[in-house]
């Protein structure tokens, strides 16, 4: 675990005409892949039949030409790219979750974390339902249909189970006729509406809109449902809470796309603004400002501006290396990094660095690329990280949930400055966190940096009751 | 469709260790891959923890070196292999089926087919049940739990529920302490026991306990339900009616192995005697009798040794031929035959020949077939099928289900021996169908020759209203 | 080692139309198949130029839909299959060749093995000459194009080297417009004419005619060059030495199809004559005759049809078994002999048993056989081999090459009968080999029984000076 | 193509410990995989053995775990990158190159083209060489055997057979006990020496030194031949000749990998140069400098220092696209585009942008990011190119054959300017070359600008004849 990873992307399309939505859902999974690179599934919608595709693996490996052929046409689709990495038998917990139920058909694509779903599955349990999954994707569903029992359409049984669903969910679901968005109340994840000619789209990020040459309309509001028909959209808001919002900071700093844009604001521009609230509050003499490829650019970018010291390339992304990259030993485990990464001796020579990263999680790779730094030639290293220190565990769909292992939860900046070898670090400062976009209205969670969650974690704090005991 | 197919093989293990019962699964399903070549699947059960792998393709396919060393050990096992032809999306309906319920975990392997499935299912959707396959093995695995929550155990739950299931089935079933098998209550597929040092093993056919070394020990009664723990076997007979019994008759003459005993008679012996029942009917002066490989050989050897003609090889089987062979044009298809199979012209050139086979579907296999035996000088050709002609869907979880594509349905014997070319036909009567085995005692289900079907078939009938909307 | 292997077997095509004959010749290689495991290939012509494919594996593994459509079309082609099983690196060793030289590019493929390979390639290298590969086929081409240099058509040039090679050879091979084939002076290993239509073929059995269709019209002399262009066939027997003849025995007895005619000659008619041979040679009172699958069932035939002692079905031979069968643990290896044969008990039972096979390697695989047969309840058993032992090495194309693992060589057959666990055991005796066809006119090569090489194998047999410096 | 490709890159490496070589030289085609992405190969060599995988593909799709190990140990090994695109049949192109000759083995890695290869190859062949590839590394190959018969060393043959070699090479050599590296006398591809403990290390760039943790030494000298064996290195002067050197300039500009220094020059410094020149050259007023990913950025970097206009990310690189990405139709090639690329609004919106990149092969790939820049609301677009225009073919290892696809050969740079739709366009001068790097001192090969070459290509324009036969 050398990075942070986010749980999921969702996308889903609605078309008028029926050719080509599977391969716009197909691109759109390629832009939101940064989102999650375990497992990535299509369900295709034509006159009500689904037809899905969705297995472990990159959206490259898992769909060929005949996959996607076989996936025919239709005129609504949804996609899903979840994260983590490949181990046996969690293929089924590969999303879109496509089932039956005595009205007909649905998929649901979720990105997100429920905080109450022990309670939600044990109540479904102890009436008689089974589980394939440990998915909250499922619970989700069932609630879904529990409630379309005794509702009117599937979008009312959807405003009913969102009453009980607690915690973070941007959900995109496909019935029969209809494509439907929803954003849990507080909007903790994101979800986005784009047109396209008679086609519209819904995605985690506006950068898959951009990907299926869709224009922005607007994000989904926190708590609002979106149906979109033959009609076009319908959106309802009524059980929306007005004024509290709770958007996760670390969308901005590092999940997120850089060219997207979330609730009104741009990511770039925000790690922009990271970088030079860093140089303001941290200031050194220096010759050269560089950034850790790709995370630390946009930001190393912003300090450079702000503080006047040249931006610089200093270490150098291989890009060929992927996932079946063979590391046998702990001493080949140690070279990777040199083969991932090589420092540009020209830019770094004899010089001051301000070396600026997005995160420090165990610090194991940090130190190892402030070792590649000094043995080209770096005189000075300055390390500046555009987040505060991760300090709390995340309960709301990333893998921020070991304490133990975070170093900024043992050590000091000081200490950790001397374990990672550099000559200055700063991180930047909690109260910085609301300046980091123009628009700030009504607040992002920021529970990792300071503990203080949107909302009631208790139950999904003891989450171990869940013992998995299918593989 | 040249041939019938069967719809699954199902094979369980409990041993008082913990080392090699994953192997010991996979050694059985190559033997009993014969019933199901579509996918297949092993869990292993280690301390309550459920270990699965299974997917669309042959064992061979789907199971590889590192497959295996990942499902790890455990002391319980079960698995299954399913029948027919790779399709986009299927393989969610790969078996057995995992599921978690509110008292535990279950995997379940399914072989037959239920004729109230749909009434089944439609009464779990009105309670807001969801459904991610459109197998039997989901609707029974429901139903199990749902009787579960009023039971003390798991088998009780699964007597219950096999009050309200209709049809043909052969379970196994494994909980986290438990190995349990059960067999519709005419017994429609087969299901036996065996026994290796302290391992039971429950098996489709007794070639899968061959192959692990296992004594066989009795069939499954029909009816009844066998539960295996660390105090060994226990059985549930109560629901058995005593009398009835239908073993499919397709068992004997075409689907199970020839080394396989079922319900205490040799398959290669009731292949034999229907040779020598067709020889006694139908006698014919000839030089020479050959089977159609691989499943016409026992009864042409039986043929040969009623009638005294000498047994022969007419035909021989290529065995490098796989699902992968590629045949482009409909020219290339008719070639195809003449690849798969070669007439041997030293038995065949200017001589009278006996041609045993064990069933004719359409016609069209069999025609080529009779083109190479006269191009190879065949100077007469009397065709002897050990069955009686095809004229009624099966429901009980075989494939033949549609009538008009059987030759026996629109033509007269006299008009197929004219289609394929031959100089005489004969199928096995009807009324030697009791006579394949020595000791027949309950009764087989005939119902693919007679229209008897032995238990009401209204609702299988219309299974259309299942519309599977998810593919 | 439980089988004898083949070295190779050859094809090609040469047709007036161009199109089809890379699917001929894929037909062609299936069924060849037997005679070569280990790597296959095609190369195709096409007005000169010439496209291959060629890799280790079946030929269902390395010929794809997509492979064969980019092999295009052609008007000829040729195609080869290899025996033996993968390592790294061999893959170069897979034929056809295919090089350019100064009159344009030849393909070649080839079956046999030269007994002066050494000196022949030694001769090469003093001169300058580089080698990709350490086969035969390289040499020989080399040996060729040399000849081409100072020759008016490619096949003088062919003439020419066959003056200097030595040792078993068939050839095919392919210039810009000829299809050509050569056999050695003794005839050793098999290679014959068909035709189709305007389509002329060579390949090394007449199965392999069979399954593209073509009529067999004859075999190639020994010694033979044919060469066939767009006027058709022109033969070349000036070198052939009138009389003396070698065809290896062991086609008839074991390597080549029972479909194939060799030199005149059934095969499956050899078989069933050594099984009768043996009968006549090795009398016992038995109640059943079986054979080993496959190679012993012809035999068994024709021992049943001798004696009148019932042919029947003792051992169920399971097709699914592949090459990726998984055998971790020397135990799971001995299992692996009961999933791929099993016995069967209805045939055996409290029998006297007459068990007839085509040879005896190691004498492991027969003893677990033996073992399989007596746990089926077999109250005698009676071994019959349709060979003699082996006691020498073959330096003609097959892999008897090591004398101190052949059980022959160590035992006398009443100790072999102990090591196994029979009750009798015969061989098939030495002057029997000529009784085994009808037309024995020139001879067979039998020195792998006898030490009698039907040429100077001095220089063969200190084979090792070439130490295969890459792999 | 929209991008020109280097023909291959080399490495070797010889150590007195025999373990890690392979992982070594792995990670060291990691590091030159941009020079080639067709195919990749290592040959291993313990104690004279030679073992040896290479195939068409990535370094990540041809290296599996198994495979590496399977290559064993060894205390020599050599790799190889080879340029381009996947077709049917050039696997066998794949190098290193591996033979046999009468000394002995021979292993060999070529970077570059000959001049004189049809000739060569001609002579070769008349006197009865066979071929069975097309590539130089063959011929040159061929040729070292040839004089190595006359020689008292491999070394020596290589230098005798570098008398008659003519044009670009750089070539690694592996024998039983050496390794050998050598460089075309006018040094146009670059080769360098690296040292790490007690292995020395060949590479055609020295980003491979870094990526296996060695120091750069020197480059090699053109026209040097350097042995390495167990006395370390030597070297082998006498054919150099002094003063006249021809590095490929375009391996400055786009070829080699930024963090390469070659010939005593840093890469990045170089491309930073040029950004720096176009903005003397060509200033104009604007807001924001970008780079078109990957290969803009260091030269946009150069550009904004020197013009004091603030650097900023415009487009942000899709990194999951790979090969296998598909596009179907036209429009769909067209849409790959944009979800490769995607222009970044937030530095785009209104503003005055300066566009760098490194060349414009056909104009279709940049007028295509024109209209994304547009559309994300650049207001002017000025582009600038940090290599002169294209006009003449390569001879010497790149694709930069065919003059009528080129925009620069059809059109001014006026009307480049408007096809692209940019507001301004500037090319970098030809006057400026020499400039790119601080120590120029014997010069560059520029012939693809100025169609001035280094040598004599009238035999490499008519590479014609060499009408590839076999495919």
């Amino acid at each position: 675990m050398t990075k942070l990873r986010e749980e999921c992307g969702v996308f889903g399309i609605y078309s008028l005409k029926t050719s080509g939505i599977v391969q716009d859902t197909y691109y759109a999974l390629f832009a939101l892949q940064h989102r999650g690179q375990e497992s990535c599934g299509i369900v295709v919608n034509k006159a009500g039949i689904m037809r899905s595709h969705r297995d472990l693996g990159l959206v490259n490996e898992v769909f060929a030409h005949k996959t996607l052929y076989e996936l025919g046409q239709g005129n609504i689709a949804i996609g899903h790219v979840r994260y983590g990495t490949a181990a046996t038998g969690n293929r089924r917990n590969a999303q879109p979750l496509t089932i039956n139920h005595i009205k007909g058909s649905l998929a649901l694509a979720h990105n997100g974390s429920l905080t109450n779903m022990a309670s939600l599955r044990k109540e479904l349990e102890l009436a008689g339902s089974i589980f394939h999954t440990t998915s909250d994707a499922e619970v989700i569903a069932y609630h879904i249909i529990k409630q379309r029992l005794t509702s009117t359409s599937i979008e009312q049984g959807l405003l009913k189970a969102m009453a009980v669903l607690k915690g973070a969910y941007s959900l995109v679901l496909m019935s029969p006729r209809k494509l439907i968005g929803a954003r849990d109340p507080l909007g903790i994840r994101p979800l986005c509406l784009g047109l396209r000619d008679d086609s519209y789209v819904l995605a985690s990020e506006s950068c898959a809109l951009d990907a299926v040459g869709a224009r922005f309309i607007r994000d989904i509001e926190p708590g609002e449902v979106i149906v979109i028909d033959e009609h076009g959209p319908s959106s309802y808001t009524e059980h929306c809470q007005k004024g509290s919002k709770a958007l996760c900071v670390f969308e901005y700093i590092y999940f997120a796309r850089p060219d997207s844009v979330l609730d009104g604001n741009s990511v770039h521009l925000a790690r922009q603004q990271a970088g030079a609230l860093l140089a303001k509050t941290y200031p050194v003499p220096a010759d050269v400002v560089i950034g850790v490829p790709d995370s630390g650019i946009d930001a190393a970018i912003g300090y450079s501006k702000e503080s006047a010291i040249p931006y610089g390339v200093g270490l150098i992304k291989n890009k060929y290396i992927g996932r079946t990259f063979i590391q046998n030993t702990q001493e080949q485990r140690n070279d990777a990094v040199r083969i991932k990464l090589n420092a540009l001796r020209a830019t770094l020579e004899g010089k001051r660095v301000i070396l600026v990263d997005d995160s420090i999680v165990r610090g194991t790779t940090s130190a190892r690329l402030v070792n590649l730094l000094r043995e080209a030639g770096a005189k000075e290293l300055h390390m500046r990280i555009s987040a505060p220190p991760f300090l709390y565990p995340c309960y709301f769909g990333t893998d921020i949930d070991s304490q133990d292992k975070l170093i900024a939860c043992k050590y000091s900046v000081e200490e950790i400055a001397q374990i990672l070898g550099v000559d200055t670090l700063g991180y930047l400062r909690l109260e910085d966190l609301p300046n980091l976009t123009p628009n700030y209205t009504a607040g992002f969670c920021t529970a990792c940096f300071t503990g203080q969650y949107p909302l009631d974690i208790t139950e999904a704090k003891n989450k171990s009751w869940l013992e998995k005991p299918i593989q």
